[in-house]
């Protein structure tokens, strides 16, 4: 078993954006870091429901119908099929905790060059 | 879909302590949130791992083996199968942030006067 983990401690051993690093897996589930910074794609997720849960900054999710802003210490959860454009503005970096299963693509159905095949713990 | 939920703002909704409250569900897990004074009880789960992250305060895990402090912005998962008994110090309340799939009973395989048969959603 690990020990505890400082999750804001984490987010300093790396720096690539749009790039989810593991920091722990429990029921088929994983526990990633990432950093946001300006637009991702247009993508949803066919099987799987995915958690977002800010650290610091504010998240914009722009659903097909409406937008949502996610603040610190805010949380979202978008069910599966659901399709979601995460962005941020003003260029700021925004730092989310996600909670999703671990065979999760984080583009979901669309290959795009911001996916990312391996991703890694940290 | 639900709104963004303030993780913060729902601590505010409830003041029993042990008796976690869910928030959030998710790929047949739970998001739940509790209140933790003074001592619960020696238990495993027998299918679930389960984590939790310290949204205020500093939490006490003892394992049959060692004691883990998990201190404010620190999370810890204990694998299914493990003993622990989650206290508190000096009085002091702490508040948590638990994953878990959503059959797990917060007292594992034990039955204790402070098994809390019916969770529910704030």
């Amino acid at each position: 078993m690990k020990n505890p983990v400082n999750i804001l401690q984490k987010f300093s051993l790396f720096t690539d954006q749009w790039s989810p690093k593991i920091i722990g897996e429990l029921n088929g589930q994983y526990v990633k870091l990432a950093r946001l910074k300006d637009e991702f794609v247009w993508h949803s997720h066919k099987h799987e429901d995915e958690l977002f849960m800010i650290m610091k900054g504010t998240l914009i999710m722009e659903f097909r119908d409406r937008t949502e802003r996610i603040e610190e210490g805010e949380m979202i959860i978008v069910p599966r099929g659901v399709e979601h454009f995460p962005r941020t503005e003003n260029g700021e970096e925004v730092w989310v905790l996600l909670f999703e299963p671990k065979d999760t693509k984080h583009t979901g159905e669309v290959d795009h060059q911001k996916t990312v095949r391996d991703q890694s713990w940290i």
